[in-house]
């Protein structure tokens, strides 16, 4: 999965995952009161208009983008009836032919960690017959509980051809009060890093390890001393946009090759009919066409990363 | 909340949660013959034969113990449709009386953990009306992405009047790779653990905070510790039994007044009637029976707990 995932980043020449972040307030009115009209002004409404909403915005940019991440937790807020929303996005997306990369951040002990990566990345035996409960290609993993809850990850990975990335330094201002703990004169995030590289050399595709890291891009500096600590291992970079990241913060995340990260926007792109400069040009109406535009930007904006 | 599982664990007598945590192969062939004749041999099938299952254990353990704790994983390996069950148990323990703490160790940056919050502990208004997504009375909360992602869920926690357990210290083998580094001479889980008695300290019921901790049996002497520096934070207790803990371990995580800790069990209660001395007494039958029988021998064996 990490080679196809990289064959597409190419072919788009497009390092860009779309966040699939759907909150309430980010759909236009048209798509609530259809949804509503048809399924009621409840959680099942809820649902099929947060369906509708990121389909308009998959079919407006699958052809700009290798992948889209789905935020789990903005479907889970609505229960039952919002992980149908994000089933049948994840199904909708995949069919697209974008490679999906479910934001999860699940971690447990290793039986536990097992279920979760049964149900997100691999498959049920019932009698004769398997089922794919949740189809995504990759998921982010929380690493708190240490490589008891990686390794089951790991070994569903390794049997499906997907992908992991693990948390080593998030995008949020908090992110340090556990993560940059010195121990022995260097922060924790490195001790982590050494360990998703060690994971990454025995877990290879061609080039990069199918064990990927998620680092923000709101810490740059650490950016550059992790991209070298984890040289073949990929890079998923929340924090762009809306949280403060920018095109020129992104160089020290990528490799001489211009591979190695894979940088993500949630609310700059699907939520961009909202915002200047788009909401001048495009109408709620046209909201996927913001998202579009947004994209088209954020491509070039990324090119100063690669300005060196 | 907190006071409510502290007056139901006196009631009781009984400082013990029962794990619900199914997995296929611990559920009788009588129930999954059923299900699968009523609803298919797919995940539907499953499904309800978990609901069943489920409902067996809380229907003979409810009047024993204050609580019970589904580990969602277990439900989410088998999709929406596990999920449903999930709901199911969760509704139907309530119903019976029993606090539902959820074992679903969510942590994220703030707005999405805010999301998590919202479907497990809060409400979703739509419109005129409101809707309880997932109906828990606790949550089990990851810190890793420190306070930003702590503070949504406590907030939420006020409102709604429910709680957390944070992740202090975990059970499993290799909790420590990350949780025992020593920072300044102290290892990371204490220092975590005076953040969440300082939390506590702002978010107290009558004689505990609604801000508890998860610090596994397996560590009898960092419990010991821990318990000094959260004295007012509640411990949730996992790694009893299957995972190697004994009754005589768990006196350090106890207060004097004989309060303080509630301790968990899963498959030495789920799954009794498949493992000795239950085995031989209990058919599948009557595995709910076993479940009973277990529930009791558990509570006999805390009173070394207090044996000092």
């Amino acid at each position: 999965m990490i080679d196809k995932l990289i064959k597409k980043i190419k072919e788009k020449d497009a390092p860009i995952v779309v966040g699939l972040d759907p909150m309430l307030d980010y759909i236009p009115e048209f798509i609530l009161e259809d949804a509503f009209a048809s399924c009621g002004k409840n959680l099942q409404g809820v649902s099929e208009a947060i369906w509708q909403y990121n389909k308009g915005i998959i079919d407006a940019v699958c052809d700009l983008v290798p992948a889209v991440k789905p935020q789990i937790a903005m479907y889970e807020q609505f229960g039952i009836e919002g992980l149908q929303a994000f089933r049948r996005t994840c199904n909708y997306a995949s069919a697209k032919g974008l490679v999906v990369i479910g934001d999860i951040k699940r971690g447990d002990i290793g039986s536990t960690s097992e279920a979760y990566a049964t149900g997100h990345l691999g498959k049920v035996v019932i009698g004769k017959h398997s089922f794919s409960p949740f189809a995504e290609d990759f998921v982010t993993v929380n690493p708190y509980l240490g490589s008891d809850g990686i390794k089951p990850f790991i070994k569903v990975c390794k049997e499906e051809k997907k992908g992991i990335f693990i948390l080593v330094k998030t995008s949020n201002p908090s992110s340090g009060e556990l993560q940059d703990q010195l121990v022995d004169g260097k922060p924790l995030y490195e001790i982590l890093a050494r360990k998703v590289a060690e994971w990454g050399q025995d877990h290879m595709g061609e080039d990069y390890s199918y064990i990927g890291a998620v680092v923000g891009a709101t810490y740059p500096e650490m950016g550059a001393v992790l991209r070298r600590i984890m040289p073949r291992n990929y890079i998923l970079v929340p924090g762009y946009g809306a949280q403060g990241g920018k095109g020129k913060d992104l160089a020290p995340f990528f490799n001489e090759d211009g591979l190695g990260a894979i940088v993500n926007s949630s609310r700059g792109i699907i939520c961009a009919y909202k915002k200047a400069p788009y909401s001048d040009r495009f109408a709620p109406e046209n909201y996927a066409d913001a998202s579009r535009q947004a994209v088209l930007d954020m491509k070039e904006d990324l090119k100063n990363a690669f300005v060196r």
